[in-house]
C-alpha cells in the first residue's frame, strides 16, 4: 500500500498539520526575513509518519481532534528539530538532496534554529491543555539528546554488542515514534492497557524503522536518500550491517581500518560492497522484521478497525520502503 | 546589601533548588559516566538570580512550594542550557573562570548536552503542573533563541540603532528573567494586573542586567569575570558602551576597524582605552539605573512586604555587581 492510500482517514488532519507548518514559517511573531528562509527551508514537509501516527493512534480511541492536532505538529516539528541540530553536529552538507541549514547559513545559526525549533514543538504540546503529554515531550528529548551524546562518545570505537546497538537507536529513533504513538493513545483518553499497547507498537516500530535506514545507508539509491552511501561509516557509527560485518570477518575488516583512519574513503568502498553482496542485508531485514512483526502483534490485541488497519499498513510500508 | 541577605527568606527553598542539581547530576536515569562528568560540570551553581526571582515572586502571593519550587529550578536550568550554546556557538573557552563545555568536551557534545539541560528545565516546568507557565517556557526558549539568531545575524554589522540594542537585550536577558518573576506569579495565583506588574518588574530588571554585563565587559576584572575585556567586540557584538562610542567618534573609530577585521587585537585595546576612561561608563550606568528606577517602581504598585523589599534590594544588587 502506498502512503498516500494509509494515510486516507487521517488526510484531512495531516494537510491541517502541514498548514500549520506554512503558518509557522510565514509567522509575523519573532519575524525576520532571515528567520522566515531559513523555516521555509526546513518545514518542507515529508513522509510526516511521525504525526500520521501520532492522528491515527489518536483515531484508535476517542479522538479529540483539537488537541491531538498540536501534537501531531509537535511530533514533527521536534523531529525537524533534532535532524537540524544532527546535520550542525555531523557536518552534513545534504539532507534529502537539499543543502543543509549548517551548510546554507553555518553551525551557529543551525544550533539556534534548532533550538528555536525545540521551542516551537514545545509550545504546540502545551497547546494540547495535557500536562502528561507535555512531561512526556519533555522527556522524550532527554532520550534522544542523551542517546545522541552516548552515540557520539562512543563514535569511532569496534567495541560494540548488539545490545547497545539497540539501545542506541530505541534512544535515537524510537523514542520519538513511542511520543508519537503513545500521546495519541494519551489524548484519545485510552486506558492505561491501552497505552501500553500503543508504546509497545511504537518501540518496536522505532527499532525497525531505524533499522531498515541503517540497510539503506548501505544499499539505498544517493540519489533517493540525498546522501552518500556509507555515510554512517564515514562519521564512526557501527549499525546492524557492519556490527554483522565486525562479527563474520573478526579480522582483516575495512571497518576496523575506517575507524583507524587507515585509507577510510577505499575502506568505505570496501565495506559498502562486501555488505551489499552479502546475506548481512537479508539478515538484517530479518532482524527489522521481526520487529514489525512484534509491533504488529501487539497492535492485534486492540479491536479491528479502518485505523488499526492503517497502523499495520504503515507498519508494512516502513520495511518496504526504498527511501 | 549582600546576596545571602537578600535571599535570606527564600534561603531553604534555595537550597532545595541546590539540592535538586546536585540529584539531577547524580540521576541514574540516562545515566552513564560521561554525562554525569558534564552535568557535574555545569551545575555548579553560581549567583542564582533567576530561581531566586522565581521563589521570591511566588512569596509576593499565595506561596505554593511544591509548583513553584520546580519553576525556580527550571528558571535556572534553561538558562545553564542557553549558556552551554552560547560557549558552544562563539566558540568560548572559559566560563566564570572555568573552561566551558565545548573546549573540554567539543562542540558536538556542547550541542547535545545544552539539548538535554533544555528538556531537563522543560520537565521541571512541566512538574508544575500548570499548563500556562509550560507555554511560557517554550515561548521564552522562542524569544532567546530568535533572539540570538538575529545578533548572529547582524554580528559584525556597525549599522546599529539603540533600539535595535534594547530589543536584542530584551529577547537574550529579559526574556527569560520575564519568565522567572511571571512564572511566580502565576504560581502564586496572582492577579491578571499583578502578573502583569512582575512583568513589568522582570522586563526593566533584565534589560539593567545586561547593561550592566555589557558594561562590565568592557571594565570587569578579567579574573573576577573569567573571561577576557572586550570579549563582545571579539565576538561582532554591539552594546551600548560601544554604541555610544561610534556615536561620539563617528569617524576614526577603532569599533568600525575591529568590525573591517583591522588589526582586532590592538583595536579592541583601544576601544577598551577609549570607553573606560569615558563618560560612556557613567552615561551607560545611567541608563542601567532608569530601568531599575522603572522596574522598582513596577514593584512598589504591590504592598510593601518582606518579599517586595527582597526585590527591591535584587535590584540595587544587580546594578553595583562587580561580576
Amino acid at each position: 500500500m502506498r502512503l498516500s492510500e494509509i494515510y486516507q482517514s487521517v488526510r484531512d488532519d495531516l494537510t491541517e498539520v502541514e498548514r500549520q507548518f506554512k503558518l509557522l514559517a510565514e509567522d509575523k511573531r519573532d519575524s525576520f526575513p532571515e528567520l522566515h528562509r531559513m523555516l521555509k527551508h526546513v518545514l518542507v514537509g515529508g513522509k510526516v509518519i511521525r504525526p500520521a501516527l501520532t492522528l491515527l493512534s489518536g483515531r484508535l480511541f476517542s479522538y479529540n481532534r483539537d488537541r491531538t492536532l498540536p501534537m501531531a505538529t509537535a511530533s514533527e516539528l521536534l523531529h525537524i528539530a533534532t535532524l537540524v541540530h544532527d546535520d550542525a553536529i555531523d557536518e552534513a552538507d545534504t539532507r534529502r538532496g537539499r543543502p543543509t541549514v549548517n551548510k546554507l547559513w553555518g553551525l551557529d545559526k543551525a544550533v539556534l534554529l534548532g533550538d528555536y525549533l525545540f521551542a516551537r514543538a514545545g509550545e504546540f504540546a502545551a497547546t494540547t491543555g495535557n500536562i502528561r503529554v507535555v512531561g512526556l515531550f519533555a522527556r522524550t528529548l532527554q532520550i534522544i539528546s542523551s542517546g545522541e551524546l552516548k552515540q557520539a562518545f562512543g563514535a569511532f570505537s569496534l567495541e560494540q554488542s548488539f545490545e547497545q546497538y539497540r539501545e542506541r537507536i530505541a534512544g535515537k529513533t524510537a523514542g520519538l515514534i513511542v511520543m508519537a504513538t503513545e500521546s495519541g493513545a494519551i489524548l484519545g483518553s485510552a486506558s492505561e492497557e491501552e497505552i501500553q499497547i500503543m508504546k509497545d507498537y511504537g518501540y518496536n516500530l522505532g527499532l525497525a524503522f531505524q533499522i531498515v535506514d541503517d540497510i539503506l545507508d548501505f544499499i539505498g539509491d544517493e540519489k533517493e536518500m540525498g546522501k552518500p552511501v556509507g555515510s554512517d561509516l564515514a562519521q564512526g557509527t557501527i549499525t546492524l550491517p557492519s556490527l554483522l560485518l565486525l562479527k563474520r570477518h573478526p579480522t582483516d575488516n575495512p571497518v576496523a581500518k575506517i575507524f583507524a583512519g587507515k585509507e577510510p574513503a577505499e575502506n568505505i568502498r570496501r565495506a559498502v560492497a562486501m555488505i551489499s553482496s552479502s546475506s548481512i542485508i537479508d539478515e538484517s531485514y530479518s532482524i527489522a522484521q521481526d520487529y514489525i512483526s512484534e509491533a504488529c502483534q501487539h497492535l492485534k490485541r486492540l479491536p479491528d478497525s479502518q485505523h488499526r488497519r492503517s497502523l499495520l499498513a504503515l507498519a508494512d510500508y516502513i520495511i518496504r520502503r526504498q527511501k
